[in-house]
Formats: C-alpha cells, sequence, structure tokens
C-alpha cells in the first residue's frame, strides 16, 4: 500500500466520466461550453464573482498567480518550505521573470504576521532593493497544518497595509476546508486572498486545476492571466477536458467528500501513531518519527512512504482511502509505539 | 458538421482505453511505468535511439526543444507564418528567454535551402548581431503541405554547414509520414533534424505530445528539456496519463491510421472543390477560394469552418473522418464550382 | 581620416571639462546635484514636463524604453534595418522578457502609416498572436533620412488609435533636429512620442544618454524605468558623471552645434559624391555607390569608411569634422565621378 | 567631511588623465587600442592567463559573471547581506533568467564551508529542486572583512566538489589584497576563484570595473560574457575610455596604493573607536555602535555616515583620504568613548 503521495493517485471515478461526457467535438482552447460554466461554478461556491483558469498543474497556477501579482523586479514573500520555494525549480522565478524569493521561517511551514511584518520592516524604499509585492501562502501547508480564516485574514491585513499581493497555494484547499468546515470564502477573498490555485490533481483529479481571482480588478487580472497561460504553453487545445474534470470536482461536492476520506485516513493513522507525531495531523498527512529499523519493519509488512530526513517519515493518505482502509497501516503504527 | 480546426475532435477510442487501463497508481510525475517505455517505442519506431519526453501542449514542445537548441542571444530561422512566429504568442521568446525569431518567406509556408542561405549571408559575424542558431520547420506545413526527406536533408545541410540546431513542428507529422509514406527517419534524423515536436493531440489524443531528440547528445538535450519542463509548469504529476495516450497512438500503428483517415477526406474534398485549391492539397487541410456568398451557403447547409482572408476558406478534416464521411461538403464544394 | 562612425570620435571638449567640473564628492548613483538638474533642463528644451534618466548606452536607454511601453507577451513594430532589431542582439528582447519585433520594410529606414496599419489589420485580437503594443522609429534613420514632425505625427495617430506606445530612437536626434531646424517638441511628444533615446554618444559625449519620457504618466514611467536601470546594472554610482556630460550637451546649445557641423560635412561630400547617392543626404551619412578599385583608391588616398554590401559604401560624418575639414575627401568624391 | 560610501568619490587624478590620453578617435566598442591591452595587463597583475571585459558597474560585472556560471533553472550560494542578494534589485535574476539565490548566515558577512556543504547537503537531486550551480563570495566582505586566501581556498573545494561555479565579488578586492599583502593569484584562481569582479569605481575609477574569468575554458566564457555585455546595453561605443580607466588603476600598482590609504584612514578611526567596534576593521569600513545623541553629535561637527540599524553607523573611508586626513574624526570617535 502507497503512501508516498495523493500525487499519484487513481482518478476519481466521477471525474472520470465528466471526461467521457465531454469526449465530443466543441469549440477549441478555452471556447468551449464546460470552460464556459467555470466562472459562474466557482462564483456560486465561493460567493463572489470569481474569474477562472483551468492549467494541467499547481506549479503553473501558481507561477501564473504570482506573475500576475509581482514584477520582475520584486520580491515574493514565502515560508522558506513552500512547494513554490524548494519544489517547482524555479518556477516561480521563470514567470516571474526573475522575481526574488523572500523566505522566511514558521513552525509547521506556516507564515505568521509577526515574522512577516519584521521582514518588511529590514527593506529600505529605495531603488536598490526589490520591493516586496506578494505573499504566499500554502493551505494546507506542506506538513499538513491547517490556517484558520483568522490567520489567513491576519496575514491580509500585512499584506494589504504594504500593499502586497496575496497568494494561496491550495493544492490541498479542499483538506484544509474539510478539516475546518468553514465556508471557502472566509478561507480566502474575505480573509485578503487575491489569487488562489485551487487544486484537483492530488483530490482525484487528472490533470486540471483552477486557478482563481477575487475582488477588484480580478477579471483583468484573469486575462492578463491568460495571456500567460497560453504563453507558457498552457493553454491546451482541448482544454474541455480540464474544465470538465475541475467541474465534476466542485459541482456535487465531489472535492469535499474526497478530502474528508483523505483526511480521515490520515487522522486515523495519527491516532494509530500518538506520541511519534512531528506536527499535528488536520490535513491528509502524517510526519512521524520512525527509526530506519521501524521504517524498514512497515516496509516489510508492504507500506510505502518516503524517509523524511532521518529518523523521521511522511505518509500520505488519499481521496481513494478512508479510515478502514488504512486500519492496517494504523494498526501496524500502533504495534510499533508499544514494541 | 466543423470543419474549424482538428485541435477540437474527440479522443481516439483506443486513447481513451489507454487511459483508463493507465487509471491505477504508480509513481507520479515521469517516474511511472508508461513513461518508462517512451524512449524505446520511439527508439523503435524511428530506428535509432532517441529521447522522449511528454508535454501537454504542441506550444510546450516546440518551445523547449527551441529553448535547449538556441541560447537567450541567438534567432531562430523560421517562415513567416509557422506556429511558432503567429500562434503561440511569443512563448518562444519567453522559453528562449528573449531569442529572436529570424521569420522567412516561402510559398506554401516552406523555408528552402536558398532563401535561408540567402538571409545567413546578411548576418554579420559581429557581437552586434544575433547569431542563428536554429532552424524551424513544420511539417506538415500550415498550409498542409507536406516536406519530402530531400527538402528537410537539404534544409538540414545549410543546418549544420552553420552549426544550427535543427527542429520539426510535427503538429500533423502523422499526416506528413501518411501522405509520403516514408520513414518517420527519413524524415528525421537521417536528414538532419536535432529535435521533434510528435504531435498526437490533433490526431486522436486528449492532451499529449511527444518532444524527440535525436543524434549525438540526445540524452543530455533531454535532460536539459527536463528541466525546462518542470520549470515551465509542465511536468504533470499524473504523467503516465499522458505517457499512456502516446502510447497507444504509436505502438499499434494509430497514428498512421488516424492520419490516413484525416488526409483522405481532405482529398476526398479537394477532389470536389478542384479548381479552387489555393494550395496543393497533401495533409489534412484544404485552403481554397470562397466567395463570402458560397461561404454562407455551405455555412446554411450545416459545414462550419474559418474564413482565410477575405474570399477564402481553410477547412481541416480529422482522425474521426473519412472520405465517406466527408462526402456530403465535398458534393456541396463541387455543386459550388459548376453552380 | 576616419568616416567609419560618429560612434568611436573624442569626447567635445566642454563636455570633457564638465566631467571635470563635477570630479568632486557628492551623492552616488542618482541623488547628486547633477542629476537632480536634469528633469528641469530637458523640460525646458522640450517646452513640457520631462522624466528624465541617464544610462551609458543608446541600446540601454532604447531597450528601457520599449521594457516600459511593451509587456513580454507584446510585439514592438520597427523597420527591419531599425539598429534595435539588427545591431543591439537582442537586448530589446532580453530587457522586455521575450517581446517580440515585428519588423517591416521602407524606403530609408523610415516606417510609414501605411504599412504600418496594413501589418496592424493582419493580428487577430485573439490570445494565439501578440498583440502590438509599441512602435519604434529611429530619427535619424539608420541611413541617414529624417522624418518631419507631420510623418512623425502621422505614425503617432496610428499608435494613439490602437493603443500603442510611441519610442523614437534618437541616437542622432541632434543631426535630424538641426537639419529641419524645428522645435524639438514638434519632433517628439507634439507628434505623439512617449519615450525618447536623446543620443549624445555619437555627437561629442563619451558615455552618457538620456532617456525621456513624455506625456501623462511620464513620471510613473520613469519610475518604472528606473527599476530596469538599477536591475540591469545601469545605475552609475557616480553618475554624476553622466548626468554633467549630457547637461554640457543641452544647456548651452552645443548639441545643436555639434550636429550642425557634422551635417554641414556630409553635405559637403555628398555635394562632392552627387550622381552616387544611395539615399539623400539629410543628416550625418553619406550612402553611395562605390566600386571596389574606387573605394581602394580612395583607401589608398587615406580615406577610411565601411564597405556597405557590394558596390556600395557608408561615410558617416562627425561633430569634430565641418565642411572645411572634409573637403579633401569631398574632392576625392568628385574626382572619382569624373574619373 | 562625508563617510557615506567610497562611492562616490571624486576620480584619482591618474585616472582622470588616463581618460584625457585616451580622448582621440580609435576603434569603437572593445575594438581600441586600451581595451586591447586589458587581456595582458590583468594575466600580468594575475600570474596567470586571464580574460578580461569591462563594464560599468559592479552589478553588471556581477552580474554577468553569474550568467555565465549558473544557467536559469540553477540556484546560486551567497550571503545573506551580500551585495548580490540586497543590493541590486534582482539583477542577478535578470541576467540568470531567474535563477534563484540561496542565502545563508555567516558571521561578518563570510560564507564558512561548513554553512555551505550543510546547505548543499539538504538539495534533493531530483528535478524539482534548484540545483546549486555557483557560489559567490564578496571580498572584502560588506562587512569589511577579509577572507584570506586560505578561507577561499575552503571554499573553493567545496565548489569543485559539488561542480559549482565560484565567483567573487571584488568591489573591495584591492582593499583585500592591501590587508592581506598577498598575491591576487593566491586569493583567486589559486584558490578556486572562476569569475572576479575586479573593482575600480569605488577605488578612484569613474565608471570602470573589470570582469575577469580564470582558468581553463576562461576565453570561451568571456566570448559568453561579451554576449551578455552586448545584450545588456553594457557594451560602451567608447568603450576606450573605460579601459584606460581599468588600466590605470593596474598598470602601476594604483589600485594598491588607493587602497591603502583608504585602509589606513579605517585603521585610524577604528583605533580612535576601540570599543564600539561591531567587526573587526580590516578594509575600508568601520562599523561601530554610536546611540542617537552620539551621531548627532558627531554630524553637528561636520561628519556625516549612515545609520546602520538602531544604535550603530558605518563609516566608510577612501582613495581620497588617509589616517591623517580622518585626523579629526578619529579624534572626535575618541572623544565620544571617553566622553
Amino acid at each position: 500500500m502507497h503512501f508516498f503521495s495523493d500525487n499519484a493517485t487513481p482518478v476519481s471515478p466521477s471525474v472520470f466520466a465528466a471526461m467521457q461526457a465531454a469526449d465530443r467535438e466543441d469549440h477549441g482552447y478555452d471556447g468551449d461550453a464546460w470552460t464556459a460554466r467555470l466562472d459562474s461554478a466557482f462564483s456560486d461556491l465561493f460567493e463572489t464573482p470569481v474569474s477562472a483558469l483551468w492549467v494541467a498543474t499547481g506549479t503553473a497556477a501558481n507561477s501564473i498567480a504570482l506573475a500576475c501579482l509581482c514584477p520582475p523586479y520584486g520580491a515574493i514573500i514565502a515560508h522558506e518550505e513552500a512547494h513554490i520555494a524548494v519544489d517547482e525549480c524555479g518556477a516561480p522565478g521563470f514567470f516571474t521573470h526573475g522575481a526574488g524569493l523572500m523566505t522566511l521561517p514558521g513552525e509547521g511551514a506556516k507564515l505568521t504576521p509577526d515574522v512577516v511584518s519584521a521582514r518588511l520592516k529590514t527593506i529600505r524604499a529605495d531603488i536598490h532593493q526589490s520591493p516586496a509585492r506578494a505573499i504566499s501562502i500554502t493551505n494546507a501547508t506542506e506538513y499538513g497544518l491547517v490556517y484558520t480564516p483568522a490567520e489567513v485574514a491576519a496575514l491580509g491585513i500585512v499584506a494589504r497595509d504594504h500593499g502586497l499581493g496575496f497568494h494561496m497555494d491550495g493544492a490541498r484547499f479542499a483538506n484544509a476546508i474539510a478539516h475546518l468546515g468553514c465556508a471557502p470564502a472566509d478561507m480566502t477573498w474575505r480573509a485578503g486572498i487575491d489569487a488562489l490555485t485551487f487544486g484537483c490533481v492530488k483530490n482525484g483529479g487528472m490533470a486540471g486545476e483552477a486557478l482563481l481571482f477575487f475582488g477588484p480588478g480580478h477579471a483583468a487580472r484573469a486575462a492578463e492571466a491568460a495571456r500567460w497561460r497560453k504563453r507558457s504553453g498552457h493553454l491546451l487545445s482541448k482544454g474541455r477536458f480540464l474544465a470538465a474534470q475541475i467541474l465534476a470536482m466542485i459541482e456535487d461536492g465531489l472535492w469535499l467528500d474526497n478530502a474528508r476520506a483523505a483526511n480521515a485516513a490520515a487522522r486515523s493513522l495519527a491516532d494509530g501513531a500518538s506520541g511519534r507525531l512531528l506536527h499535528p495531523v488536520e490535513a491528509n498527512e502524517v510526519f512521524l518519527r520512525l527509526s530506519p529499523q521501524e521504517a524498514a519493519g512497515l516496509r516489510a509488512q508492504g507500506f510505502d512512504f518516503y524517509d523524511w530526513g532521518e529518523g523521521a517519515a511522511r505518509i500520505v493518505t488519499n481521496w481513494s482511502q478512508d479510515a478502514a482502509c488504512v486500519a492496517p497501516l494504523a494498526r501496524a503504527l500502533n504495534a510499533l509505539a508499544h514494541g
């Protein structure tokens, strides 16, 4: 049983069915009937007018968002372990034409207003220093923690006060919302978010992520983003298949159902591994202390996962699992704990 | 009946079936079993060791290829109506970090050795001028003509003599090969091609094109291309679905079957429209003189297509058609001609 | 006697004297007393509020101007023999992050409204094509012709009607104004010019060109340009020496005196070479038919210049010459003509 | 008396004289007699074949060097307070087309092999992470400390072992060498340095810095650097004036004479301020604790300098000073200390 990543799982059956339903001639690129529904579907979900674009990957969505929020001479504030900082091979630098990442520390891969504000104070206002122009946070974070709407809003105030664009990498946005049960609006535009990478692939999609823009100017930003999408080779000619995947996710609540299953599976593993956890388990990732011997023992039982540095491991659950499904691993972890 | 573009057609059934077969957990990104087969499958097809990468669009494949062949200060020779010059919103400039396109005229969107050589002579060897570093041709061309292996090889000699990389945009490579019946090898590396965009989407795929590198250094170039793929957000996490599409195309000859059908359909329309043709019909595109009244008449009969400037139209056939299928339009064209 | 280029001439004595006068401690970068005078000095000269920045080269001035006028996905309309197109090794592509040059033909390296308008009509308004966003012209042109204010204004109307920024590369702006005797304002902002590269180096400077912004928003554009200047390494720490050079040029009319001398020298050569001229001689460049034997003969007499293709030559005069000074060459040309 | 920066001082008289001597017609760009002497002059100074290019600023030299050492998808290791990281408004990101800076802490703005090696260990070798490709250090550092040849060599071994290019920002290289009295070769290529920004402007030049390449492949790297120089607008047409400045610096030992004077002045101030120093004073910068009241008191006596955060100040001496010249400030500092 694989717990490497939610990245490589199968496609949720109704997503696949939606692609089959879209398998008929329509206008190319983003001129089709499915794409035409995206804005309104997301506007409903977020209770505000939204401009939405599909792209094939989260890296593309993140990078295009940042290119719209930060000029080439600016800097983007992000956590030092953010996906955009450590796992995208410099894609934000490519799309922004060289804007720098200003990375900051923080428990559980979370940024805090204090740390951000303190860093902002160190930037001189002269021409020699890159001005910060955007903040990007990941929710759920790279360590499986969830920012609350209040935490996001506190950062949103810092962003607003300093004239910074505010982006959320929501590769696991569904898991965050499923954990809190709050309104997507509360987590995003009401808290100051300008652009959201709304992840679907980790949550049962095949290849479609949505990039959403909120607030005044959202349509103009989306128009600019559409230029970047084309220019970066991300305007698929049969884009209806991406739109169909995304609609299948959000129109009937599949995105939350899937995220709840993955979260429950992680919760169950966390219960089995109490005392070993490196971070609270709030979404679908479990980081725990695990000796090489223990890891080898689990692998010998057929459980696969990544080591996370020395003496630790990362276990990721996904939409196709639930608590029952991962019970064998939960028991194995529990047995270790008492072994 | 739509004849807008082969770009927006449904997916070939066996391609869809291949995606379903790939719908199980495997390693993410390009670590899966399908991707692992790409190099050897293409090496078989091209009778030489090939390095192959999947990407989601032809624009991405073209741009990554050019980024590998041309430095930022160099120039890329292309036809003035090449897709890379007029339909990619500057993507080659983005991926190459600013390399220029040196566009040249030519009948039927074909470059010729004479025109290329004459242009090369005008470039001074000093530091003030961008040196040409690559040639890119499209086969079949944007006007539906097919370069023969001899024509490609003649350009290949120019490229070699001037130290230029040589790229072929094969968005409709299958249609070109189906037209000539020659070996893919003869059309490409034996004629000096270093990098090929092997198109699948127009030919029945959903979202996967292959970027192939040939010749000495192909593996090193592919390794560099893999960096650009990641950095441009084109490394899909469930890349196996792209690999599976491409394998379904090439492992059992589907690519040629589909292209033959589309070509036959175009041939049939060309026969119906003899006397009106603006270009010989060699692949799956028909460019013909058509008055506004005639165009309106055809549209009234349910045939849709794009105008091509004033008094002309472009009709594109696709894999899902054949001569029988397009017979109504062939008859309608024929009726016009004699009307 | 050298007639290679006005590019490599000595420095005008009063420019050198101004640098010596600036050779005392002041604030670094652009914080000094000389730089502080630039805006008002140019505002006086151009009879309108102007924002001015010094840079070390014309290529930098041109490229920074274009980066402010054209987004990375846009295109810049220029003559196919413009300096930015053929002699800057792709600098505009570098500074604009990949914007393309849309080059057009025209007699004497001049763009005309008809040719520009016709090209603009061919650009579809969709996302696949790079939209034109700027026009750049050179005055005096690369062939030594001078656009009149009316000619510039006619292009300015095209620019305004299509929402294009309008840039003038004035590497030899002084020669153009000296030729016409018109107001600098008439040639620039009154004719729709948004940004001007005001050349000094060819006209007797050592290393300073001015980049000027006109019209509504000029200060905001200059502020953005200042970012590009810093980011491209063009914010010299002892910038006062550049400012001092430029002020020495414009504050006492030296720029026009020098240009008049160079123009008169060229006029004198043109008179000597009547019947051989390839272009009217309006500024300080003479293009003429010259057989290899004739060229060799002139060189044997000590006159040096560049061949210009086969059977032709380019002779450039400069500020340090005048009609008397170049009389020997004028006589030698005349002798050839009657030889 | 100003102690803001060595950046804004007058020009050393013999440098000015050299410019005057160069004020006669010669070939343009880098084709002149002065430029032709640069390689051999630096080869003599560094006891090895060197390729040298002039540019107008240190930012340009640093950025071009880094563009030659690091691909766009790579990362550059630098101190978190390095000039390239905090004072160039993202210029390295611009020239490298988006390569990231991987900044690290270290006492006195020095990198150490341990810190660098530890960071390198955290980079996975997969495609998702930007590989480190270069190290850049500043000598003397931003806090006026000097790396010894042994310290540089220890970092050079790390660079070599990991296949990293090794760049030294020598904006104050002369001050470092003057402090140690060692051979320039020992500080650079013998210690593994591939590229050096050899600063002249802070040391009495007007506008010329030299970019030097050492070791196997130095000429090829310089040829590539020449492309970047042109493309970034840094190929001045009257480049002989930059070459002349640089030659005046190095051909008769002026660079060391000037640096010794500045260092002695700083030493003298440091002696006056003993007990207040934040860093050892090894070059020409003095960082010291200074209360707002004390700072105000010094300024009231006519001494100007920058605050350095709260309760601290930076005093920079320069080539035009010496111990005698700064004695009034030394006394004033000493008086404070005992006040």
